[in-house]
């Protein structure tokens, strides 16, 4: 059997060149092949770094370390780059056919096979899946799938002895140990599985061995229980969601893809991309589409500026353009501006010098969570196609396992290429030692995994579920209503877990009316419960604060904390203000854009004007602030908010126009499963919302709005203004 | 006589379409002139949408309403836009030679004739210097600037009776109230008075009136006094330096370079730009030199988000690069990225579309405040010509009157692009009208003028010149030693005015040596004085804090501020510290680079780490952050600092270099007038600095260094590390 990679290698040294041997080019017309390649693509760029990078390397000596430091540590640095080289010089031999590349390669594994043999277990070996070249096996895995793609690239080059070497005493060896010698690992359904599994799949193609293929596809007994496809089956949801939200599917996507495209090469029969529905291809395309401005949605633990340049973006979406054609994928690979060392990255590079790329196609969506899809779903609205349209993710998934954050119903606000209305992330300095090693800080869990630090609702100053992760994971919000019509987005969805004797419910919309220079979102937040029980729903509003339509009353010479638990206690009690019969408005400016929140609230609420940074003595959080909606009351609550973005401020040509808010009023009006929000513009316009929980598309429903009996059918009706000329209505 | 602006309409009606009628090309070659205009430039893309805007203008009917509101009001605004108006339609005249343009600036012009004579006083009119058409007569001549431009342009469109009631009704009774009507203005050597005089000269050319010309040029009684050859004396420094700062010189140059074209065009004989050695094209030189990022150095009162795009500089730059060719400029008007309606602006946009831009040479400059130079000087110090190098501003300049802050011996530090060691700039959002009607905040007095607010030295907690402007005007910073070197950028000044009885001594200097990754900074602050006081060096540091070499004690629970007055009461007191044996290490992240201050600190000291916000209920205030170190002593203080920029976070790629700093210890030994500073890194490697309070090139110092004598000739010697291999030691 010919490997996947030797394959590329000969390919390659033949046709270097011409264009890339992508099996799938299905899209472009006959004649397109024969196009010449562009003088200098970005690709060139990144291969002649490379070369300079690996031919500087080459004139220093090995360096294989024993095994003695945790991550981040000199030896794990160390064997990491090491990894690197050899795949390196394995790529490079492909696509140069300069055999010094694949002597190195050869080199360097015989090296590593002529100790690896004899490492037991790391000394800081972590206790669940230890490794033995890395303090955990998940490092191990990693490190093979480098390596055993290197191996198939320079296989050819090397002679009996040394493949003999290097196939036993190395690649058998770790394969044996993540594989046998680690079943908890690799046959979870998890993507530490999905990394072992890749591992020792892309090695038995790389030594032609099927009986490591058979396991890493079905699970050490073969049985399918196990294994990548049932990981495929596991890991996403029918719609390419994966459970740990996109911070996490990126890295689990690397796996996925790079094994997948081997399977692809030498079991063309298996279609693996075809599998469960094309899932693959699903989950590369969710990545980039849960993202904005470049960077990922960051729910959950997420380093917030992580996005879509991730080396592991680099291979998934040049994989993905390789399987579809899709010249929307260029204009992401455009903005990567990166590439790898594979013909399939070449061949992005080369279709962008071409000038193929067009516009990616950004969408609502409706993202189901959980392996069936009925978990819940990660919502995104978008105002229109346009990059720097609003968006708003409701974060209606469900927990996330341990790096899922207590949010439920909560909600990011994107507009103008940026984050205006903020989660928090993870409380992280990744890799920085003198933040605690660089793992998740204390705050992780005492700040940025509560409730309070997000644009949720707390009830009664606890987060969601008592904060238990274990508790979250065994529920989940029913989505409700989802749509994209031309003048509205609108997503809901409820959970009546997160509080004992409370169900939440909330809906969000965008709505395009004539009367407004630019959409708004209505944000309705419900808490149905008996008794009388606290609320308070924050908005972390991102720039200066302009103006308020209440009075602040701020202690100016002294702070406290607003609470001592649950994330309160790092949060500083900054002014307070009761807000105007009921409304509440709120603006701030955001780059050159104004923002305006106007809420329509019970009449005894109070707002509370918080900074992220009490109880952090070492500096540990990022001063980011919010206001929060706060009322205790009887029977529930609701908030209805418009967030409003308008005007702008100009410095360089000085001119601000449309400071303040367009809204004049805005009620909500609730009538057991059926709520109308009605927003009054300035100018007297009159727009309404109404939404009921009932599915049914054909139920008809009328509530009473100030005396007068609104009446529609169907689950939403967006009444538009008289000033709208294009609507429905 | 031909105005400069009817013979652009003539130049430009007869030639459109071929090259800009500049008359200075001497640095292109002659083959140059016959290069074909390229298809499409940013100047034809600014064509077409002025274009656009004044056809949906011309649809509209006139609006010309009675004076009545204040600055940022109704009609303040609405004849603000009529002036564009009339600009752009005469602009678009000359460039297209289309009548329906003319007609409209004539038939806007008849129309403000109609009513303009009949307008007293504005109901709103500023106590000082009152207009008519606006509150104060700035603003009227601004208009002025624009409206006889555009007059100027359509002229011969006009018919006689046209001519007759424009010139008479609108444009001499204007020109004869801002100059004999407004003597204080005119007269004024200050740029209200650039302001009017410009007005009432480029009216002159426009009407064909030599007398308002020679008013304009040489002040009310014609002798020279006055007008604005004197404020080409006076308002520069022989370097081109504008007393009040870069942020108000953009704002001053426009009136000086658009009447210095015109009077180059209808009176070359005067060889204006030559005039006080070209200082036109210098005062248009360094406000680019004063920028960074784009952005101006926000000395004084300055928006923080104003740079080189202003419109001010679109015309600076493109009149600059007419009279010098300076393939520099073109860069600048790249990165300004927008054009204006003028040839010179389309000369500049042709010759980008040719590929005619080279990278601008910023460089390392003193530049002398004062009309002779001598009143202290602003000091620029680059680490190469590169616009990302670092930087270092020292505002060793006089107080820049009313606008001008308590910062003398202040700094910024910029490097990688962005500000890493910042001023606060002002306290102001220009034309929001919630945040004071747009005026300078409350704030602005209370802190952002004052010395805590800025990296300066503050002693006893008191501002300089006990905050008094009129004091501070009084007196300047004596400019010390300043050299520009391969190895180093140096630059000293001292003030003994600034505090009674306390001499203070600021020197810093980028080093660059061998044992360096990047350059750093050295910071030598000295007060000398005798007594018991207490001195305060804050250091604004931007970014998220990573780690200290001291232990920092925060009250987690609560807040106070620092202090009660002169600033201190807008700082929060969020942490102190004692620093390691006299040695203080900051170490923080800005984007992806760690940025450390080692500081050589009296071992009684405390560093306290402050936060802005404090006393500021309607959050006027930018929350940002600093550290102080502060040492209360008898007999003076000495603080050396070494800013070093260093390693790599890399979130994308997931690994972090070099986050510590490479600064072992640092001590500073002062000997009377001499100083020596010691850098020991962990490499082992010493770096030291030697300067002398005294500028005699030839006299040779030695100091007592730990017990060793170190000798050197000259204000100053960079001892080099042994790793260095090009000093000149």
């Amino acid at each position: 059997m010919i490997s996947r990679i030797s394959h590329v290698v000969l390919a390659a040294a033949l046709a270097f060149g011409a264009s890339a041997c992508g099996q799938s080019d299905g899209q472009s017309s006959p004649s397109q092949s024969f196009v010449e390649a562009p003088a200098q693509t970005g690709f060139d760029k990144t291969l002649s770094e490379a070369k300079a990078r690996l031919d500087a390397q080459m004139a220093l000596p090995f360096n294989v370390p024993v095994p003695k430091d945790a991550g981040g540590g000199y030896t794990h640095e160390t064997h990491k780059n090491n990894a690197k080289l050899i795949y390196d010089a394995g790529q490079l031999y492909a696509l140069t056919g300069q055999e010094k590349y694949a002597q190195y390669a050869i080199d360097l594994m015989v090296a590593y096979a002529d100790v690896y043999p004899g490492w037991g277990f790391h000394p800081e070996q972590k206790e669940q899946s230890p490794g033995r070249m890395f303090w955990q096996n998940l490092n191990e895995s990693w490190w093979l799938v480098h390596v055993s793609q290197g191996y198939g690239a320079i296989k050819s080059v090397a002679s009996d002895a040394q493949r003999e070497k290097i196939e036993t005493d190395l690649l058998r060896n770790i394969s044996e140990f993540l594989s046998d010698g680690s079943p908890e690992t690799f046959n979870k359904i998890h993507n530490h599985g999905t990394w072992a599994t890749a591992a020792v799949g892309l090695t038995g193609y790389a030594i032609g061995d099927q009986d490591y293929v058979d396991q890493a596809l079905l699970g050490l007994d073969k049985s399918g229980n196990y294994g990548f496809l049932k990981q495929l089956d596991r890991l996403f949801s029918p719609d390419g969601y994966y459970n740990e939200g996109p911070y996490y599917q990126r890295y689990a996507l690397m796996p996925f893809v790079v094994f997948a495209s081997a399977v692809e090469q030498n079991n063309p029969e298996r279609k693996i991309f075809e599998y469960r529905d094309g899932i693959l291809e699903k989950a590369i395309d969710t990545t980039i589409q849960q993202s904005y401005g470049g960077l990922f949605f960051p729910i959950n633990d997420a380093l917030k500026d992580k996005g879509i340049a991730t080396t592991e973006l680099l291979y998934g979406v040049s994989i993905a353009y390789d399987l579809s054609g899709d010249p929307g994928l260029l204009s992401i690979a455009q903005e990567q501006g990166k590439y790898v060392l594979t013909p399939e990255s070449r061949k992005v590079a080369e279709d962008i010098a071409r000038g193929k790329a067009k516009p990616y196609d950004f969408k609502t969506m409706r993202l189901g969570d959980g392996a069936s899809g009925g978990e819940g779903a990660l919502d995104i609205l978008r105002a229109s196609a346009d990059p720097k349209a609003s968006v708003v993710v409701m974060k209606n998934t469900s927990q996330g396992l341990g790096h899922g954050h207590f949010d439920k119903l909560g909600y990011i606000f994107y507009d103008n290429g940026t984050e205006i209305i903020q989660d928090y992330g993870a409380a992280r300095f990744l890799n920085i030692e003198a933040k605690y090693g660089g793992h998740y800080l204390p705050e992780n869990n005492s700040f940025a995994k509560q409730t309070i630090a997000h644009n949720a609702l707390v009830v009664d100053e606890t987060s969601h579920f008592k904060g238990n992760t274990k508790t979250g994971n065994n529920f989940h919000p029913t989505a409700g209503v989802f749509a994209d019509e031309a003048d509205l987005q609108i997503s809901s969805a409820q959970i009546d877990t997160a509080y004992e004797g409370v169900n939440l419910i909330r809906m969000m919309a965008i709505i395009h009316d004539d009367a407004l220079p630019k959409p708004i979102v209505i944000d309705l937040m419900r808490a149905d419960a008996s008794g009388v029980r606290q609320y308070d729903l924050p908005v972390y509003f991102s720039g200066q604060l302009i103006e308020t339509n209440f009075k602040l009353a701020a202690d100016p010479v002294s702070r406290k904390p607003l609470g001592y638990e649950n994330g309160y206690q790092h949060l500083w009690d900054v002014a307070r203000a009761k807000p105007v019969e009921g409304l509440s408005q709120v603006t701030w400016l955001n780059d050159r854009r104004f923002y305006t929140v106007s809420s329509a609230v019970p009449n005894n609420s109070e707002i509370i004007f918080v900074e992220v940074g009490a109880n952090d003595p070492n500096f540990n959080l990022r001063r980011q602030q919010a206001f929060i909606l706060r009322a205790a009351q009887d029977g529930g609550v609701s908030y209805a908010s418009v967030i409003e973005p308008h005007g702008e401020y100009n410095p360089t040509v000085e001119f601000t126009l449309n400071s303040h808010s367009q809204v004049k009023s805005l009620e909500a009006f609730n009538d057991g499963q059926q709520d109308y929000v009605r927003v009054e513009l300035k100018s007297g316009q009159i727009i309404g919302l109404a939404t009921s929980q009932n599915m049914d598309a054909q139920k008809t429903h009328t509530i009473n709005v100030d005396g007068q009996s609104v009446t529609w059918t169907g689950p939403y009706t967006l009444f538009h203004s008289d000033a709208h000329k294009t609507g429905k209505k």
